[in-house]
């Protein structure tokens, strides 16, 4: 019985899907999804090329109450950028939750990843962070360094941004970009001590595989979200930081033991005792984060199968009420 | 920067990629390469939605020496037939070993898969079975009972089949069809140890948990292809029947101890020692299966992540050749 696959390329995705407070609400209905703990999420399937100088992961999640699943394919390729070519790509298939046909094939090069990626640090700044947030700093200088504080600025509407990066002139050039974007005061700092004092809410957006922020910066009423680290090598947060915070809460604990901030912090032997509550219960309220306004918070950010399934299906969604894409009969 | 990403429906595909010995080779180029000991196979990543009574596998490998490599994605969901929908599906999307980019989306709807296993069956038949095959034997009544005697006269040219299946008319069915295909003789036997005993070449084809084909029903000058059991649960063959042999093969010994007849085997203990040879060791050469034309072979199909990427990789060139599909530009 033939019926029809929706297929849309990135451009047609950036028309449709855009980081909103509607893509930060699906997002955070998947994370409430994942603390109801009825979420099928299998460890991720990796395949290193060595060859190529490349690798491939493959995530998915089937979430209750979600039409549809998605399985995405995000390929990197190390050495594409002699070749004039991005280092990553990839593309996200939604099947039916119901039938496991086939529904749509997003060819997005990592389009959709990245809104979702920026929605969960924004359903963490807004579960997390202080009410009152007037600076956000952010540390890296590259695309999640942008979208992440556009995300965080919908939630929490601060007037200033501060942008620290190894490299002054790109750190220049994304305040300018965010400044352009948001028309908020944004500029480069040369300290990362300093952005993080003048802060309320800091986010590390960086592949850094020793701390980028270090425990002696933590002061009354900070929020960080660390969404950098994803993979053994990399970690972006002093682990003293994690045991000196009020809260230090995982995306999925599964995840942040092997890839993110909470790998080296086992690995030091500095987090012992219970596994960290997940970003999904303070969502649904199951736990309470911050107690009071001088709380200081972290979040810890892998980025999840669960996460894709939400924002394949949104982009599904916002593609047929668009009339958006090419119908392939199969 | 845009390039355009080819992508072929299973009618297109089912004009373009053919059962035949092109295809044999290539897939039998694939297990050469297994045996050399360079591809790179992660295990099957596999999601049961048991709310749908629905499963999903991935499935991949990349092999050098190709220029791709494919991931498939196989959802089977068993109470479509209720809705009229298949219980198979998916799809295949094939990758530029060298960027990682997409290169063409395969909605196969399995199409492939049945060609793959077919394809490896033959190269089985090719290298393991008596040079002298004049009747061939099916165990099974479905599309790889078909396919699998379809692909096997293409290296052994039998004049006469027989079909066993639990249903009587379903096994008329099958002979029916194998006869106006390949226009030999075919009937349906009554007696699976009748069929064994007058064939040369048996292929099991089944969904069967508990053994089809027994021990005491070996002779001399037999070979015999399992390529049913790719699940934990499944069991072609007595476990007897796997040490009686002079040689037992496995497509992939990782996979056959998890999901083929040497499960099975090791379950009951009735397998000790050394692991079994592979598929591809036995091509290459570095072994030899069948040593007199009296001897007794076996070869274990479980369906490997290198047979899509050889049979993706395949399918790429015969669809450019033909130009079919359609591009889209991503």
């Amino acid at each position: 019985m033939a019926h029809d696959i929706r297929i849309l390329t990135e451009a047609e995705l950036r028309q449709v899907v855009k980081l909103d407070l509607a893509a930060i609400d699906v997002v955070e209905r998947a994370f409430a999804a994942l603390a109801g703990g009825k979420v099928i999420m299998p460890p991720i399937l990796s395949m290193a090329i060595p060859e190529a100088n490349g690798e491939v992961d493959v995530k998915t999640a089937y979430i209750p109450g979600f039409d549809g699943f998605a399985i995405k394919v995000s390929p990197g390729f190390f050495d594409n950028p002699k070749l004039g070519l991005p280092s990553l790509n990839g593309l996200m298939v939604l099947f039916s939750a119901k039938t496991g046909l086939v529904e749509a094939l997003f060819l997005d090069n990592g389009y959709l990843t990245d809104i979702r990626t920026a929605a969960a640090g924004a359903v963490a700044a807004r579960h997390m962070a202080p009410e009152m947030v007037t600076t956000a700093g952010v540390i890296g200088t590259g695309v999640q360094a942008r979208l992440q504080i556009e995300a965080a600025h919908l939630v929490r509407p601060f007037t200033k941004v501060l942008v620290w990066g190894r490299d002054t002139a790109k750190a220049e050039a994304c305040a300018a970009d965010i400044a352009a974007r948001l028309g908020v005061d944004a500029r480069a700092e040369t300290d990362p001590a300093r952005l993080v004092e003048q802060s309320q809410l800091v986010i590390t957006t960086t592949p850094s595989r020793s701390p980028v922020l270090m425990a002696d910066w933590l002061h009354p009423g900070l929020h960080i979200t660390a969404m950098g680290s994803d993979q053994g090598e990399k970690n972006e947060i002093d682990s003293q930081a994690l045991t000196a915070a009020d809260a230090y809460i995982c995306d999925r604990v599964s995840q942040c033991e092997a890839l993110g901030e909470l790998r080296s912090a086992l690995a030091t032997g500095l987090w012992q005792g219970e596994p960290p509550a997940e970003l999904g219960q303070v969502v649904t309220g199951a736990i309470t984060s911050r107690k009071s306004d001088n709380d200081i918070t972290i979040c810890d950010l892998t980025g999840t199968g669960a996460q894709d399934t939400a924002i394949a299906t949104h982009a599904f969604s916002l593609s047929i009420k668009a009339g958006k894409g090419t119908a392939i009969s199969s």
